[in-house]
């Protein structure tokens, strides 16, 4: 069994997962928080997903490939709501997340 | 070992978990979100401390009584911030967190 | 938005998730843990994808049904490796996986 | 609100989570599985710590001092247990542990 083949994507996961949640609590603090609403919610179970999946590949689970296909579709998903919001904290997150749907699609797809 | 000693705050920490997610994902549906962030912000984390208790009672870990400790800490919290809301999701969520504190106030101090 | 419609699977997968881990702790103190190490890894998964279930659905998550069906997947194979085994903690464990995996597989189906 | 001051320790809990669960399940492909039981279940509770912890930092949590503390002290327990066993994974493991737990210790005492 060996770490380094999912390492980079695991990485990439935990990085997600924190800007998730940094993002999901500045949105809070934001003036209108109304049009954050949906942003929080995406936020809130990328960043989860994203920790399982880290997780899933660090004990090199039988389901690393379905956990990661189902974790890329939800960084797109957040990253494309983050997309639409100028803020520092939703620009940063839509970064993560693509890093880490692009490390996850890799992994499902190999 | 025996899980029976531990089963009852459990549940109520499961308890508390579900009804802190959904009241989270609740109040970002309400008119006035800006009203409920703080009361997003203590959900997220309550239900996260809660299901680490869980689990780590399930584990009989020796950590049980700190983890407990700090779990009723923000369950507290959590309940003090939604009794303040009037809506179904808030009230029935700080029900939780009470019987959950509670809970894990009896495993802290046994 | 309508937790009734999930608690009874929310409920299930906090059963098995608490069963997994005690399971799991219950297989490392077993005289011979070298027959359950495969106990113990899939129970460890199991917990795992059990809480993020639970909570996604709390959520009202879009991606409970996937979510689901991979909790699903994950509880009948952790209960076809409890079912081998004759100690207390694993049959119990089967059992909870298997109510945890038909409630998961009537979702994601639904 | 700044990430900043938490970056090093969040990215130190996470590598210690990474590390922590690649322990456990090479732990339990050991030929001597009995040996390695504590490790395995240390490695299990610090793992989730670690990531609750990483949470908490990035969510800027009111209990970051309390969470790192408590996580400080499991990631002194499992590297200790890692010590005692002469596998790279272990070894590793302890390292990881001990970086977490300076970062936790400086978070939880600044």
């Amino acid at each position: 069994m060996d770490l380094e083949k999912f390492k980079s994507c695991i990485d990439a996961c935990n990085e997600c997962a924190t800007y998730c949640d940094y993002c999901a609590v500045s949105c809070l603090q934001e003036d209108d928080v109304k049009m954050m609403a949906e942003c929080v919610r995406l936020d809130m179970q990328c960043a989860q997903i994203c920790r399982l999946a880290a997780s899933f590949m660090a004990q090199n689970s039988d389901y690393v490939k379905e956990v990661c296909r189902l974790c890329a579709e939800l960084c797109r998903k957040c990253e494309a709501e983050c997309r639409q919001h100028e803020m520092a904290h939703c620009q940063q997150c839509a970064e993560a997340c693509k890093r880490s749907a692009e490390e996850c699609e890799a992994i499902a797809n190999a």
